[in-house]
């Protein structure tokens, strides 16, 4: 009944209420603002910037034409306006446009009669690719943040308990759908569950690190296939006093995390996953799914394999119990 | 009355004097400098650097024609002019940069009489993208600068001093108030304070790096939410021989910081803040501000209780003195 | 025989099959996808995109002047058309594509007579910036992945075996053919070999992590000329009791990779190589290659020499028998 | 009158020889190599690549109309050119550079007559975006890339060994000369000499790692003012058995680097130093150059001072020879 602090989708179910300065802080970082909004309100802030800036621009042309008198029809022939058939302030919005964006019909054009309206020309075409700077890296880190490429990794649905060399372990396992690497790839377990101190402190949500590594024993992934997570269930693990009863009472979640750089594109990327009681299962382990093809000569992974677990005899008692069994033998 | 390190802001209290290769060394890596410079000189040296650009390539094509003979109105219909429409040097000043921005009205344009004005027009070209990129890259490195994003990034304005598991603690909070994570979220801390060898040097501020973690023992976060970072006063703690009364007379600045990678952005950051001895309040503990709404199904976090302690009963003597005082009972 | 997992390339020798979610994930994260295509499918997805853009907007375009009635000629010498000398579908194209691309050559352009016209102008005009940045941040991307960068590391086609102060020592060696540097290099080794638990689970390719170092004991690189990476076979090594013979009977795999960033480019890369029992050479050393010259007064490292080695007396016995031996004499 | 491996600019004095695949791999990373060449080659490669791109697709334009017969004068007033006021060689070499750069002055353009033409200038379009992104990433890294940052890094020009706290210590400084932060700081140092294996092997240039940190013990910087780097020299340091004499008479290179990342431009960096025996100076260590201005109410740095030492009485044997001596009072 109880719903998970990370979601299916890797995304956390929290959200941040009476946060007076957020406003605020918000707009001192614009950018991240902009990249961490819907696409749907980033693309309408684009709209609105560049509208008012080409309408600003614009309107000053507009008054430079005014002020010149180019508004009004010139019988001179020798008579030079500032903006060469710019009358209205239509024109001048399109001049402007056709300026800033460098599209230059031509229809359109400045003239040498008017310094003022050279200068502002200068700034507009400085101002436009500021302008353009900012939302190309908007556009570029929405379009490329790391959280998308999370996408394509994947983490078991359920964990398990298992012997492994005589100690029970907490397994899962986590795999990349690319062929592209995860460089610098760590995972780590956090336990998040209630504390009570000594002194009478509830703590609800109590996060303590869970020590794991790959089955070899190293901490960093070597991410070339799916790996298996191994969790050791010693005296120093939260879960030594816990039985395959116990686990299934206890209101806790392990919150999963896998971090590195995405090879393709330089990217730092963050990858969660979390496993409520429900998700552990007692007594199976995972089947292997890495097989070399003679037929192929390569090595193949088999993904619809990846959840796949068989039951094992296991021992339904705590790690502690186990061990004190163990020396009694 | 002595002014802290670092700010309130998280700015530096720190200013640089007598560095004579500054200047030089300061040129040598210009876009640094032009990224740390403020904004109002950042636009000025742009709009010098592109005015002297359009300006000196406007000079050059102003000297082609005046070698050509096209500053002189023609009588030949058959006559071909390097640059149609260009006489004079305003004329030329705006062919300059209504080509190298890329604008080309058309009024003015090269004809296929003069290859050197077509050689010029193709190095003006390739010399354009060039300012451009660096402008470009200045403007996106000065809007999305990791500080920016370390504006979202909070910690408690006060420590506390209290008893977790019959060890005195020094605990701080921190936390994000964006929905997007920080990744490989580490948090250091420094004690900065007066320090003499026993050979007699004094060394007015001495960094020593203080042990902290989660409340979980963890050293890297998992930063999903508001967290509380633990110091706890054992016997390597420079606040071990520290009564309440002693930290209150004591003379240094803790100084925290944390440093990781926006996901929203993939930009490393790092987030400062510091605590005098007046901030750090003896015999208090932060208030849990997690919950969980079974309205909205979702994880709350109650910022506007963020800076929030309750007064709980503690010794007031040192952490060894409590030690002392344990291990005879 | 056998196959290695990693080729003498760098690249991994795996297929994934069965994985039904592979497309959607893959379309979740289209800018990775696109990164990690080969070049011929890169640029034909970008051209069709462009393409169907350009043909969109002109189709609009179309539409407009369609309903204004500019496609038929007109007598009416005011007669003002939305968009001057557009009035097929071909000219229509064009003026998308010429506005778009923002050439604007000028003989198609928009006129003050028509504001949807005008702001289908300003929607496209927004548009061609975003597809052009999506698209400029793939190839760029793709051209400076970092696995181009990995391309001028060299690991040494051979591993040996020889005595290292009374140790026996596995050795290989990793250079850079670049001056600029990797900054924060990493070396880390993994041997991928069969492994079944004492619960009779048979792992086929377990991976187990090697203790390695720099010869003078540092696990970072200060990777200024080729190095020689030390794995010292003591009773923590899985080779501790092998001997020469049973090496070349084991059927394994040593997978070594170094992960660091690009000095030049600042991006994250990750060179791999592996060494089956064949690569390995029991009783054979590297020899120097890394001298002075006081003629060009240089280091001079001279890479003719790299992979060449030097036979030296070596004990044929496993290390865990010459230790015991040592401790009898 | 032996050279150091590292010069005062931080640059390695090292030249590869003898490296045959060196220009296949270097062409296999084109970027990187575009980056790390002189600039005038770079912008030679560039011009090259423009030129030749603008000529091809001129040329293609040229094949066009050359077949469609638009190079001979035409009498029909019907007549529709491929390409408006395109005749010759040298006009649809411009017309290639007016359409790939967009500048597009409008005397020359397409008709709607030939859809080869138009398909040629939808393909140059595309290829214009893809050469002027590769360009300006390498240009863009060339301008930031991290080793421009490390000019501001400063390292002290001697190190000292004296007493701290009745133990032998090799003491250096390094400074940030700019107010913005080097994030995730660290300093590493590697000793490098001539080392003899028990089994005869000699290692010309021997690289081992000297165990080092901050004054107050941190192995990592919180870079905030100038730091001394402190290496205890005890029992595992190669300098243990080392007198002043000693010292004076080794062959040896102490390398030292920083590694971090710029705050201002998210770049990692690198700046390295190096200390020769000559350098070292026994029996002195560095002055306090960190005051607090009552009257500005800022720290103050004062780089005048920042490698002055001090004289102190140091015994000027070996820190072996100490510690034995120590023990025997
Ligand atoms: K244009
Ligand atoms: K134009
Ligand atoms: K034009
Ligand atoms: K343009
Ligand atoms: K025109």
């Amino acid at each position: 009944d109880r719903r998970a602090i990370i979601r299916r989708s890797g995304d956390i179910n929290i959200i941040m209420t009476n946060l007076n300065k957020r406003r605020s802080r918000y707009l001192q970082d614009i950018y991240t603002t902009l990249v961490d909004m819907r696409w749907r309100w980033t693309l309408l802030v684009f709209f609105m910037a560049f509208m008012i800036c080409w309408l600003a621009f614009g309107f000053i042309y507009y008054i430079i034409l005014k002020i010149h008198g180019d508004d009004i029809e010139q019988t001179d022939p020798d008579y030079q306006p500032c903006l060469m058939n710019v009358r209205s302030f239509t024109g001048a919005f399109l001049y402007s446009i056709e300026t800033q964006h460098t599209i230059g019909y031509g229809y359109r054009y400045t003239t040498e009669e008017c310094p003022q309206a050279i200068i502002v020309m200068c700034l507009q075409s400085i101002v436009g690719i500021m302008i353009q700077a900012f939302m190309v890296g908007v556009v570029f880190a929405k379009l490329t943040r790391p959280k998308k490429r999370s996408n394509t990794i994947l983490f078991s649905r359920i964990a398990t308990i298992s012997l492994r060399n005589s100690k029970l372990c907490l397994i899962f396992r986590v795999a990349d759908m690319r062929k592209s690497f995860i460089i610098g790839a760590t995972v780590k377990a956090e336990l998040v569950r209630k504390f009570e101190t000594l002194e009478g402190e509830v703590i609800p949500y109590y996060q303590s690190e869970l020590k794991i590594a790959t089955e070899g024993g190293s901490d960093s992934l070597f991410f070339m296939w799916p790996l298996n997570i191994v969790h050791v269930i010693d005296d120093k693990s939260p879960f030594y006093n816990m039985s395959a009863i116990d686990i299934m009472n206890q209101d806790f979640e392990l919150v999963v995390y896998l971090e590195g750089t995405a090879e393709s594109t330089g990217t730092s990327m963050q990858a969660r996953c979390s496993y409520l009681p429900a998700n552990i299962l007692w007594g199976h382990r995972f089947i292997n799914i890495i097989d070399y093809s003679y037929q192929t000569e390569n090595y193949e992974v088999d993904f619809s394999r990846f959840n796949t677990t068989e039951e094992i005899p296991t021992p339904l008692c705590s790690a502690k119990n186990l061990e004190e069994y163990n020396s009694q033998s």
